[in-house]
């Protein structure tokens, strides 16, 4: 039997669309971890009677779980545990010990300003530690504590958790919520999915289709899979969901995938592209970039985790083709000859960032972003990229990409660093490339 | 009076948080401007009895108007027409004009893949040729129609508009949509409203709310007036929703707040930061930029728009400290002595950028951002930024900046493309500068 839930994201801002949610798509992702089904996410504003009427939909919808994220705050239009309490019938209550653990929280903000009203203060203290009678309370990240409130003894319904708005209070909490003995009772019912990712990159979502449909007419058995594909940023993800006895039905689906896409597939433990050169650049190699259309976002990619302070040495964001000539050494002639945005200028560049920055790798880009330059012989979204290391290594490609300039910049950043994962793994144009110095990969 | 709108955003990939929802928010952001306050914002997998329970819903919720996304697919698990008019009373009936128009969209890619099963196509362009009786057909942009279903005759409640997932399908075709009897019929008793935003940059939100209450003891009129704050990215947006005839109150508002916040008001017409730096820019300077932490955001931040090309020239990431000195030409010495996390190297790295590219104005930025890295002198989130143009004209800043490694990086850019605003608009440290060589800014 599933455990169904329902998710409930408050807050006007959210609403109106000045500030996108992150909280519903996160724990609409630990829910399904989780082996609970999601049936609805629903945005209200700061409004009782829309928040009350949402809770009492996903009740009448047989949910199980009412996850809430926001509207715990100290001021008025902070209104969640008070509409929950309502919701599952249970009378607010001043929590006393939860209240001098708030005091406690604001205790160094009240030193930091000090001509703050002190009444306003103990009176916005109490009212987040009101909470409802019988809930269990989940100790504040930030100053708003959370909840589990099951339904009123005698009644029937979802439990409802409440957790804060923003993300970095939220996430360790929900953590914590799952560990309640109110929030298992209320998914005992659950059965436990695995679920396996497999990654694959340079091909078309079409080309998977395609695989579905082949292999289950070759009789590979796929029922008792539930398989989800999609394109995210030029890669294809399938997301297997399967019963724990179906282990066996998900080992034979991999093996296949495997023994088709042999070529794109790249991850099947749900490691992402940046994890696997992350790792592989941490083991003692060094990268450096040249970039001009995509202005220094491959190095901004790169350096996005920690610890890449160990294998990035720096970059060139060489906007500017005097700046090419300039910063990454680019010969003039090459500029003139071939245009800035051409295989060999990305060759130019790439062995430039690797001299510049004295690195084992060096990745040069060059493109047309859009939405104007373009020409017929050069289109927008046509980028020129290339990655060079130690001796003749070289992997250099010229691929078309679709989509605004936002889209093509964004593109380009991945295909660099699938290109930089290759030459990790030894793989180099060598004596494959073609006379014309470049080679196509397929572009999506 | 108000009209109330729901958005139903339908897709299981939507609601699993495995793509994110870019039609939710945009729509919101449409209805916002026509008016239209939205009451709900719901998302759904492909499952027709919880979409028809969404529906049902908003019914009972008294809104005029339900705009749906996705689902419109020549596919099986593409429900939505089926299902709204089911919601409406509308017989499902083929339209063969519109039969006969998808068909002609189809008919290249039928010439692209040979193979593609003739029968199947002619089917699934049936599919989608399938409306609801009465309902308006708004022409594809991809090749899904979308729809405009008011109730059927006699029966109350919502119009629904029906369009497409992409959106850059979904976008134009809401343009259409709007323009139909049928919609304008649904809406008739909308007040338009007029909206105003505002923008400030270095105070925090405690200080607008303080400014919102003395306004209102001096007796600034503001009822009339729906004013909401937001922190976002580091800057607050007060946007102020008012009915026509209050345009008065809001010019006071308006008065009031800049008297208040002169000195960090930045923005009184929607313009973001991004928008005034680079039409200042534009204005026949040149940027060049050395970053350190942020590892090319700043850099990338900048090339962001169409034709940047004309005022960056281009960029250093001086990840290492070696590079700093290599590629920026920081003195050895002067890291030795201040560490590399200092105003001074920050002046090295912004007077690095302008000589090695040429630029009118150089951007260094330095700091810790986080986890590891950081000390107690200079602790995670301590960024030093420079701003160097023209002679001696400087604007340096040492700032200590809250959140994690991304919100840092993020925040660090915010901070730079500020201080670039205020050396453009001729402000720099001179003879203000303190002894120690920095000042600081409210970090927030």
């Amino acid at each position: 039997m599933s455990t169904r839930a329902g998710i409930l994201v408050t807050g006007t801002e959210v609403l109106s669309g000045i500030i996108s949610d992150r909280n519903g798509p996160w724990l609409s992702a630990r829910l399904r971890e989780r082996g609970i089904d999601l049936a609805h996410l629903i945005v209200v504003g700061d409004r009782s009677q829309d928040m009350l009427a949402a809770l009492e939909f996903l009740g009448r919808e047989d949910v199980d779980v009412i996850v809430t994220s926001g509207g715990l705050g100290p001021t008025a239009d902070d209104l969640t545990a008070e509409i929950v309490a309502r919701f599952c019938g249970r009378e607010p209550v001043l929590d006393e010990q939860l209240e001098r653990r708030i005091a406690e929280i604001i205790a160094p903000m009240r030193k930091r300003w000090p001509q703050l009203d002190d009444e306003a203060i103990r009176s916005s203290n109490r009212k987040q530690a009101v909470v409802p009678e019988g809930a269990t309370v989940l100790a504040p990240v930030g100053t708003a504590p959370g909840l589990v409130v099951p339904p009123a003894e005698g009644r029937d319904g979802p439990t409802v958790v409440v957790l804060p708005g923003p993300p970095r209070e939220l996430q360790p909490m929900w953590d914590a919520a799952v560990q309640t003995e109110a929030f298992r009772a209320a998914t005992t019912a659950t059965t436990v999915y695995r679920q396996g990712i497999m990654r694959l990159f340079g091909i078309p979502e079409s080309e998977i289709a395609a695989t579905l449909r082949a292999l289950a007419s070759e009789g590979v058995p796929l029922s008792g899979l539930e398989i989800t594909t999609c394109l995210r940023r030029g890669e294809i993800e399938i997301a297997t969901r399967y019963e724990p006895d179906a282990e066996e039905l998900y080992r034979g689906f991999l093996a296949a995938v495997s023994a088709r896409h042999r070529d794109t597939l790249f991850s099947v433990d749900a490691t992402t592209i940046d994890d696997l050169v992350a790792k592989q650049l941490s083991d003692g190699s060094t990268v450096a970039t040249a970039e001009s259309c995509t202005g220094g976002l491959l190095a901004a990619r790169l350096t996005e985790r920690p610890g890449a302070s160990a294998y990035v040495l720096g970059g060139l964001v060489v906007y500017d083709d005097d700046a090419k000539v300039r910063l990454a050494g680019v010969d003039p002639a090459v500029i003139a000859a071939h245009g800035a945005v051409s295989t060999e200028v990305a060759v130019a560049l790439a062995d430039g960032a690797r001299m510049r920055l004295d690195a084992a790798l060096g990745v040069g880009i060059t493109g047309v972003a859009g939405p104007d330059g373009g020409t017929a012989a050069k289109p927008v979204g046509r980028v020129c990229l290339s990655v060079s290391g130690p001796g003749e290594m070289r992997l250099t490609r010229s691929v078309d990409l679709p989509g605004d300039r936002l889209a093509v910049r964004d593109r380009s950043v991945t295909v660099a660093m699938h290109m930089l994962h290759r030459v990790l793994l030894g793989e180099h144009d060598g004596p494959r490339i073609a006379p014309g110095g470049e080679r196509s990969v397929p572009a999506r």
